[in-house]
């Protein structure tokens, strides 16, 4: 191994920002900011090598370590002007996970390394502060005991709670340096007793000691569960900060913050956070005291609040980006402690990136790329109807936006079992800690009594998306007798409250929820002037447009939802299900009057009741895709779906005749009995169903071809421009499509003369089975486009049915790591992908020009929209609301192309 | 187009036997032997490709079609020494299709072309028999007007019928000369009167009519479909032969006949044959005289046998295979009519290959080419017992070898509708013509009262390899009364006979089969030496085993089914299905357990019941194959097949609580219907099977790893030499494989250690769904054989359920020649072979020397069999009775590959 430890501090160092995989984020950062000529305390960084080679030796560091730390630790003291170990002037330090990416308090901290009975001395010698020295070293030992020495917290907690009440005070504040200094005493007593060892008194010991503990803490339960949840390689390993204490606990002209440069909530460019003087960071994480905002800071220290301003802009002008940043101010001087890339809602993303653009510090394809697609989805949440009369109890910090409705519960656990059962519920904490994380993901909402924007509930809900409305003082939260209470107002576990994220109220009761912002535009029910975020949104798209080369289209069975998707961004309809419109109540004895059919002449007839129906089904859309490809799919799923339940018919059978049932009755349902049972399949997926039905009843087909055609026709008489695209489902020959397709191109022609009209129009198939993308080049024979159809193409890649496999063995596959993901939902580029690759291959070389796109669930899926950009489709179609996420993911595959991240 | 007619004849030709596909088989054949210097009546051939363009052309013949033909009439006249139409020496001539491959009886002839009242005359004066003459004369017109003029055959035949009456005679044969010129009159007017035309009396005319009625008949309805079944294109269209006739029925000292050059039944080298004298090739065919045997032609006409022994002995060195030849004898000349490749049984097929090899005729590979795979099945048929005492009522020809009961019918038709429905029939007629094939194929063995060993029902049959008895001419058919007399004996339509195709005996009632001479020596019943035919059969299969490249497994899930298997010669086990075992009647009770387990522990503890079972299960079936490598299958299926019916069960439950049943019972039976529910699949072909059961309940398969290498450590100890193979089914993820192989290699590990034993093993993976085959590279890594299940691959890459297509939409497929096959019957190149080659390839990217061979059922098909040896694999696996098939086929794979035919 090369050089392991990177120096930072005084305004240079060895490490930079590029160096993350390396130093971590927190270390690069630190290393960054110091380049820039910015104040942090100096420090160095151990590299995430060491951690990965000290878990493969287990547990042993290599070799010159010792040696290299040592060297940085001179440095550090050099730089600082003060000695580990001092009497007269002692340096302390921190020590601090720091892994490529943030995994918010998963891993272990121990501060005021170096403290000890001498050392304590020089440091109030110093300082002056007889107090803090003491609080310091309490703390010290508190937090070494534990996490070190492995001392359950509790156990100084009720040792400062035994002080408190034999001083007869409250707060530990009140407790005085000579209080402290015993604590010191006992503390130090307890970790003897507990552990039999004594407290260590060398600086070097504990610095060794906090070292191996905070190693160790990337592999605790804790830190793996959550590596597991966001797919985080255990191999990564930690970097390990050590860094010159600064103390924001030092008196009036001390005090410590947290800082976005721009509002996480909103993305409006002010600078935004929240200081306590005279407080440690800790105490503004945890949430314990509620802070004030950054503006007072302002009136309250001019200078450092301009420093603080400055370092602001450069930050961002420097990253590029939005700062989520830690600083501290030690008697009147101003440190920064830690700078990243703030997280943010979706609102304040969009708004950022846009507002970034028009300052001149990115460009709009940067803009794009710092979109999450997932992000445009919860645009599109629904948010409560003003209409509505709530009533609002409370109102707290508006931490993270949406419109949550549950049933209160108390506990993360309690949450997790409710909402995995697929009841609604919202999480009630005083505050949220780490061990808490399961229970957020199942829960609508958070709502927690204390903490700020920048508290743990805040930070992790708005990474979730999640509602979270936290710092609500008014509420009164009684874990005991289950439940919460306003003045008068009590609500008890299991009852209704809703939170509304975005303006941080807390309701009684189930509020309900409306179309947001976004969508309210989209329908065309609010005036896009009147829409400051339709404003960004739409210019963005705007953007995204100029930049993808795919083409979006939408799967729609309706006009309304033609129609919505077309104001979404749709680019015409890629497909429409005939099926669906056989359900309708007046269809459905005619559907199964035509499958029941003895003769070849009463299907027909009976198709011929259905054709009227079905060409004002086809009318509708072509409409709402005027000018636009619209690609209708011929019948596809098996006729039996269309008839009663054969288990249900037999037991009704078997009551009658039980029952002396009348005879004429039981003999018709028996018949009826033997149509299904004729028609059952034992694998209906794989059975009588696609262009199976339009070949063994042709007038089905063709029946299908001329309501389209003749709804075509019609709409070309009154001016319209509709442009139809058969699509021939379940091809795996090319006979099949050559026989179904003569079919269709027979009645296109017919109806075309019959009505003295001309259009343009395609017949296609979907490749949804092995054998079509294996044969694709004779297939492309026969065929103007190809719809790839991953969902069918999926079950019979793997072999898996959709409809069996979820309640099955997927939840094993997933837990044992089988399969990372429901590939249902994500597209399997390996397999189901290879099969694309190589059909759209074959296709193209028996048809240069032939349309291909996609037209499964995948189709709005931003890592399968990706691939789909890869392979070369020519366009991705999936539901209405998708519209927009695969707009923005097509957008973002041309520019990870450009940067060569394929 | 370029030469359109051939010539031959005065011992030479234009064409040869090597021009098959342009001149027929029939003219390739008399060009071949013209050159050979042997006496054939001069004449030539139209081509194929003339056919072919008088369909393209509506009907019309190619421009120099007639200047090419009468040229070729003079050739003729010049080599016969006679003039067409002369009035003194006239030329008479017969035109005959011929296409590549021989259609017996599905195409029109006219003979003695070229005969009216004026040549007539020069035909007696020049053969000084009358009788002959208007015998040729009425023939003539009675076969001219019926296939070119289109009069119907029973016309003529009445009017025979009635001359007869008025003559007071039986046979045509007593009819005189006058009585035939009266009737040529007669036959001239009813022409005249059914078609409104005249007769034609120039010979010219005569010949274009007859040449178009033949080149017609290549499309008549009955020849459509028997090209329909042979799978014989419709465009390779049929050649025609103007040949110079030559009289049989010229006398004493005239005859024809047709004969093999080998005994097509048995094989035997003799001369094998019959003949008619005084008769014209026709009747023999028919079957309506029987004839003589061939030896008697020795002693009656010592020259001309000479010549034909002569001729025998050419053909067979010059064509190098048995003959079938037909030959005429005009007043003591010898003229042949055909020669062709002679069809023969497998019995003789085989004897003749080995013992041409003996001659020095052919190489042991021609030998093996020799034989159809098919033929190799035919020989395991069943036999009948000898130990049964049969009532044998009469003996006819052992026309075509087999043991055959069933039901008597006495039409085609009838036997056809019996048929499809499954019932077992022997067609019982006086003599069988081109009409009666579907019956025939429909039926079980053929029974004629006329007929020798090469009329139609005899030629038919042998090509069928299906069971007849010919020229039975003790039995009375009565078809108005539909039953068969022999003496007093009476059986009636629809009662039981049996046929012995062998021995050529009719018995009464089912009479029992058993196993075939080959099968006996096979399962150690018979002493090879005692059998003439092993001693064949044996010595071609060491030739096969020298040749072939793939090896060839069996699949077997008993010792019984393996020791056979290994008799066979199967080299080891490709597939044994461990879930057959579960079914057994103490075992279903413990596996129900095992599957409705609550708790791991329970579920571990039904499987430990089961251990013992299998364990056993496995030591028969790896002693039987000792020293052999043996593939064991862990638990595919899904777990509801062996739980009760979901439906029953609700019918049951509904009936016992309409009729107050026991409320314990009820609620008992509802537990069970519940957990059935649970297990119950949408499509269980994909759903919770194979190895996705290994890892939800990996104690099953660690139970099944258990026995396996428990019942081989026992072997060992007993001084066996054990070799299993353990086969993880349904994997399409390489981490299906990692886990579950993981498992497997602990147990096997644990078990050799706990008996102190070492023994060879591997673990693979079947390779059945498109998945696997697509990401093979990565697979490879966890498997160190593959073996493809064609039946599930067939079925993910069709997206065919093999349960559900045969009776639904399978035969539309057929029928509509979307498919031209089962793809579960003969494998898939194009799609499932694609998929194959892939894994095949990647597979072996991924683990250079892994072992991969087929289990699926396309493993015994010969056309699969050969794309098996063409994509490399190392073996294929099939059921016991097809190993020797698969055998034969792959070393006629190697040689069709020598020869470049891939």
């Amino acid at each position: 191994m090369g050089k392991m430890v990177y120096f930072f501090g005084g305004r240079s160092a060895e490490g930079n920002a590029g160096m993350r995989n390396l130093l971590g984020g927190k270390g690069a950062n630190l290393a960054e900011m110091a380049n820039l000529g910015i104040d942090v305390p100096a420090g160095f960084t151990i590299s995430t090598e060491v951690c990965t080679s000290y878990y493969e030796n287990k547990g042993k560091y290599p070799e010159n370590l010792h040696q290299e730390v040592t060297e940085n630790m001179r440095k550090m003291e050099e730089v600082m002007g003060a000695r580990f170990g001092d009497s007269e002037n002692p340096l302390l330090v921190s020590v601090r996970s720091g892994a490529r990416v943030s995994m918010p308090g998963m891993m272990d901290t121990v501060l005021n390394i170096g403290l000890n009975d001498t050392t304590v001395k020089g440091f109030i010698a110093k300082t002056g502060n007889e107090r803090t020295a003491y609080d310091s070293y309490r703390r010290f030992i508190q937090m070494y005991g534990n996490v070190v020495m492995g001392v359950d917290g509790e156990v100084f907690e009720s040792l400062i709670d035994e002080k408190k009440k034999g001083k007869g005070v409250k707060n530990d504040t009140e407790l005085s340096s000579s209080d402290l200094k015993e604590l010191v005493k006992e503390f130090k007593a307890v970790v003897k007793e507990k552990t039999g060892k004594l407290f260590p008194e060398d600086p070097e010991d504990q610095l060794w000691g906090a070292i191996g503990a905070v190693f160790c803490s990337w592999d605790t339960p804790r830190a793996v569960s959550y590596r597991k949840i966001n797919s985080i390689p255990g191999d990564w390993g930690t970097a390990i900060n050590v860094q010159a204490m600064v103390f924001g606990n030092m008196g009036k002209d001390s005090g410590t913050g947290v800082a976005f440069t721009r509002d996480p909530a909103t993305g409006e460019n002010i600078f935004y956070g929240e200081y306590l003087m005279n407080a440690q960071g800790e105490d503004v994480v945890a949430g314990i005291r509620t802070p004030q905002i950054l503006p007072s800071l302002e009136e309250e220290m001019p200078e450092v609040y301009k420093s603080l301003e400055g370092i602001r802009g450069n930050l961002e002008k420097h990253y590029r980006d939005m700062q989520d940043i830690e600083f501290t101010i030690q008697e009147g001087k101003l440190w920064m402690l830690q700078t990243r890339t703030g997280k943010r809602t979706a609102v304040a993303a969009i708004r950022t990136a846009v507002e970034m653009v028009k300052e001149g510090l990115i460009t709009e394809e940067e803009a794009i790329q710092r979109i999450e697609p997932s992000q445009i989805d919860r645009l599109l949440h629904p948010m409560f109807d003003p209409e509505f009369k709530k009533e609002v109890i409370a109102k707290g910090l508006n931490a993270s936006p949406g419109a949550a409705t549950g049933k209160v519960v108390f506990s993360a656990d309690e949450a997790d079992k409710l909402g995995s059962k697929g009841e609604k519920v919202i999480l009630v904490r005083l505050e949220t800690s780490p061990e808490d994380i399961h229970g957020m993901a199942a829960a609508q909402g958070i709502l927690t009594a204390r903490g700020g924007m920048t508290s743990h509930a805040a930070v992790v809900a708005r990474g979730m998306g999640k509602c979270c409305v936290a710092g609500c003082s008014a509420i009164n939260v009684d874990y005991g007798k289950e439940r919460i209470s306003v003045g008068d107002i009590e609500v008890k576990k299991g009852e209704y409250i809703s939170l509304d994220g975005t303006t941080g109220e807390v309701m009684l009761g189930q509020v309900p929820t409306i179309d947001s912002e976004i969508l309210r535009v989209t329908r065309g029910r609010m005036k896009p002037e009147e829409s400051v975020l339709y404003g960004y949104y739409s210019k963005l798209m705007s953007w995204v447009d100029k930049v993808r080369r795919l083409g979006v289209r939408t799967n729609a069975d309706t006009p309304e939802d033609a129609a919505i998707a077309r104001r979404f961004g749709a680019e015409g309809i890629g497909l429409t299900r005939t099926e669906h419109m056989f359900f309708g109540e007046e269809r459905l004895p005619v559907v199964r009057r035509m499958i029941l059919a003895a003769t070849e002449e009463e299907r027909k007839k009976a198709a011929d009741e259905l054709l009227p129906m079905q060409r004002e089904d086809f009318k509708g859309i072509l409409k709402a895709m005027d000018g636009l490809p619209v690609i209708i799919r011929l019948l596809d799923p098996p006729l039996h779906e269309f008839l009663p339940s054969h288990e249900e018919l037999l037991v009704e059978i078997t009551k009658l005749k039980l029952q002396d049932g009348d005879d004429r009755e039981i003999a018709e349902k028996e018949k009826l009995l033997q149509t299904i049972e004729k028609l059952t399949e034992m694998n209906p997926m794989l059975g009588h169903r696609g262009c199976r039905l339009g070949i063994t009843f042709p007038e089905v087909y063709r029946m299908q071809a001329r309501a389209i055609f003749s709804a075509a026709s019609g709409l070309i008489k009154e001016g319209y421009n509709p442009i139809p695209e058969v699509m021939i489902p379940l091809v795996g020959h090319v006979n099949e499509l050559k026989l179904t397709r003569r079919d269709v191109v027979e009645v296109a022609e017919e109806v075309m003369k019959e009505n003295g009209v001309k259009m343009k129009y395609m017949v296609g198939t979907m490749i949804e089975l092995p054998r079509a993308a294996l044969t694709a080049d004779e297939i492309a024979q026969e065929a103007e486009f190809f719809s790839y159809g991953t969902n069918d193409l999926t079950q019979t890649t793997f072999g898996f049915s959709r409809d069996d496999i979820e309640g099955k063995f997927l939840p094993v596959y997933i837990d044992k790591k089988v399969l990372s993901e429901n590939p249902f939902a994500v597209l399997d580029q390996k397999g189901v992908g290879e099969l694309i690759r190589i059909g759209i291959e074959r296709g193209r070389s028996g048809r240069k020009d032939i349309e291909i796109g996609i037209c499964g669930e995948h189709g709005g899926e931003p890592s399968s929209v990706e691939f789909c950009h890869r392979v070369g489709m020519d366009y991705v179609s999936c539901s209405p609301f998708r519209v927009p996420i695969a707009r923005l993911s097509a957008a973002q595959a041309v520019l990870r192309e450009k940067e060569g991240n394929f």
